[in-house]
């Protein structure tokens, strides 16, 4: 700028664009200057380390191919076909499971580390596996060294809230259609006093035990008589009716449920039984949330161990941690403590009730349903709190971390824009997004059950933690 | 203005607001002066006749109490509790009802005037009934004279495109449980060849058969069981998943499914039986616009007859003509020849061989549903044309024509604003804004079917007819 131009800028009335402290804007406007507020953070919130992890990424990224490597995983999440194809036991289908082991929800976690409604879960689980005789008994067993835990993710599994799942609980099984891999899911309990949420007692068990009994296997049957279903086509419909596919079913259940109903009369079984089938199905329109839980998990897991890939392949929580792990580094975890949930709560429940986030539910939006799809689902606010405003921002911000937009899942309102697919644990270092996560709340103390649901902004620590360990790895 | 002002204007650059024609704004932008354009057109377009009758309107208004006879028209559209009672048949349930009697959608029409699809249907019922033996006799006994052609709206009745009732034809029976009065539907046929887009021959007669005969005998036996169904509850949760209630009706067939299924299964009938009208209504998804649409209608039909009101109580159309109906001038038809749909088309069609706009079923946008709650079903514009934008600019400009809000219709992504409900012809007069239609699309030839979907603009006749009739009639 030659020495003319300043004069003319001073002669000028001035106008500031303001980067950062809004403060300094807030005095201008004070002295009647237009100031133009910019939201800007530094890189990694002006944290030196990490702004100096993003330098190294920037050339190791160039080196081992993260562009190819992240586009890569984007597709195999774009092409993966999530089908249904049988209903069988943990004990018969899930790989390495053992009838003294009970998976959990989240990361690994110990006894004496685990949350309430875990404990909760894991005393019910050992009663209705006979490993107990009494909930007294349950919590020394649990304690006694006996009992093997072992979080679902290590099981090709996954479980909402609590998680847990024993030797004869029934379970969904996935095929990925695309890459073969298969994945599994207990049947969900509905809503009140269950399991997932830490409660047991009679009402619980004798539900379980009824699962197990007569559901379990009429859903079998049904199964069989109207061969696989792709569950990939059931998503995409649910998010142009106004599901999200993790805290809003009802549209998935409601598909679910007049999909089969037609085979499922044609059963050689008491009508009395059907019959009640379908209206355990109708009552509870969480059913279909232990369909899209498996189906994402054997979506994602054909992108897991890809060379020099930032892609979130796990996000969960036991109620305890939350932890994530990430394409390049394959069953590493990357943990930190469990954050609490904003959210709404039951009546005659508050904020002190509550235990921290909670299962493995969040595998939905690795790969871009349940909090990523919330433009889909305005009418969830009423679930979880917050506005349908704030539904369409959760979507459209969760675009600034991930990879790419999903070639099937779509939502309406943004001009069927795909959702925003394959999360990159390197732009939220970079921007300090975090994911967009709804979620149920669980009692904290074991035996009580669900008191609200809400949304949660997962720790950044896991975030940051996975990036580190990505840049070691290949510095 | 003084003449310093004026002196100080003409130093200013210039900067017009020009209203009306737009063609000023443009010349004055293309002479590199800023111009803002307001869409505004006078009131009634400048129509002096009818800014005539405006004038007066103002006055009788006053007078007859208009405003509180809207008031009251809309506090009973927002309190009527449409309420499926029974599965009847037309002869035994509707009052009226004759055996050569042909109840067909819009206002009244003699055969020789009759559209394409309506003369198809009429046919097809014909045969169906046994008052023809042939196709071709059938032809001649329509325009024998022995058969009595009346509106269903005549009959509280209404029926979808061509909308043809007969005798023997099994119908829902609703209840408005807050007033009373009742009102009746045939079955959905579902899609492809079907008499209601006036198609006949033996696919469809057999079809037509098979809904006497197992399909009704269920749902009624089904419905006995399950109890009488609050459609209204329905209907509201409807909007929630992506259904507008008129075109789109994929959340409430899913839902009618689901609920009534745990009773249907329940029946002493072969599962056969059952399995394939659980398989009707599941590969249908317009099923649930044959109960939205008497839902409507036993709603609305409780506003009509009252004095000084302006509220639309009737909008249908026979593929000749539109019509309305108003509160306050009861049964009296408001008639003008039906315009064309703007749509898409199925493969092999286009506009050439589409009706002009036909059917009953725009009952639910006088009810605060269909075109008037697009925003709540974005999807939609995939089968009707539009985009996503388009839906939520129809539902807002629709609360320009109605009285009121509705309190149970909600609409999550405009932050569960209630639907516009009770158009006011009035206000369409004044502003000139038409009523938001979506509808299906006919061939124009008797015996084809279903050619497409798509957004249509009623004739501003009807509206100018009935407000002339209003200020004739207070005058």
């Amino acid at each position: 700028m030659d020495v003319k131009n300043i004069n003319e800028l001073f002669k000028q009335d001035l106008s500031a664009i303001n980067l950062g402290l809004e403060s300094f804007a807030d005095n201008l406007k004070n002295e009647g200057v237009k100031a133009i507020q910019v939201q800007w953070k530094p890189p990694a919130g002006g944290n030196m380390e990490i702004a100096g992890l993003l330098d190294k990424y920037d050339a190791i990224k160039i080196k081992v191919g993260t562009d190819e490597a992240n586009k890569k995983a984007a597709e195999i999440i774009n092409k993966g076909k999530p089908t249904l194809i049988d209903v069988s036991t943990a004990g018969e289908s899930i790989p390495g499971m053992k009838k003294n082991m009970i998976l959990h929800a989240g990361p690994p976690v110990t006894w004496d580390r685990m949350s309430g409604p875990t404990r909760g879960a894991v005393i019910g689980g050992l009663v209705y596996e006979g490993l107990a005789s009494s909930y007294e008994e349950a919590e020394k067993v649990a304690a006694s060294g006996d009992i093997i835990f072992e979080p679902c993710h290590h099981h090709s599994t996954v479980g909402p809230m609590a998680g847990i799942v024993t030797w004869s609980m029934p379970v969904w099984v996935f095929e990925n259609k695309a890459y073969g891999n298969k994945s599994y899911c207990t049947l969900n309990e509905g809503l009140g006093k269950v399991l997932r949420y830490g409660a047991y007692g009679d009402e619980v068990m004798a539900k379980l035990k009824w699962m197990e009994s007569d559901l379990a296997p009429i859903m079998k049957k049904t199964l069989d008589l109207h061969g696989e279903i792709d569950m990939k086509n059931i998503l995409a419909q649910v998010l142009q009716m106004g599901d999200e596919g993790h805290n809003r079913n009802r549209a998935g259940t409601s598909l679910f449920i007049r999909e089969l109903a037609p085979y499922m009369v044609m059963l050689d079984e008491p009508k009395e039984k059907i019959s009640k089938v379908l209206k355990f199905m109708h009552e509870n329109d969480h059913f279909f949330l232990n369909l899209s839980m498996p189906a994402s998990k054997c979506i994602i897991d054909a992108a897991a161990g890809i060379e020099g890939s930032t892609i979130i392949t796990t996000m969960c929580r036991n109620g305890t941690d939350f932890a994530i792990r990430i394409s390049a580094t394959g069953d590493d975890w990357y943990v930190a403590p469990a954050t609490m949930v904003d959210g709404l709560y039951l009546p005659g429940f508050t904020e002190d009730d509550a235990a921290p986030d909670i299962g493995d539910s969040v595998i939905t939006e690795t790969v871009g349903i349940g909090g990523f799809a919330m433009a889909a689902a305005p009418a969830i606010v009423k679930f979880v709190g917050g506005t349908p405003k704030d539904a369409i921002t959760f979507t459209t911000k969760m675009y600034e971390i991930t990879e790419t937009e999903n070639n099937i899942f779509q939502i309406p309102v943004l001009d069927f824009r795909g959702t925003p697919t394959g999360i990159d644990v390197a732009k939220i270092v970079e921007t300090g997004i975090l994911p967009a996560i709804n979620t149920g709340i669980a009692h904290k103390k074991p035996g009580i059950g669900m008191v609200g649901a809400g949304l949660v902004s997962p720790p950044e620590k896991c975030f940051l933690d996975a990036f580190k360990a990505f840049v070691a790895k290949y510095s």
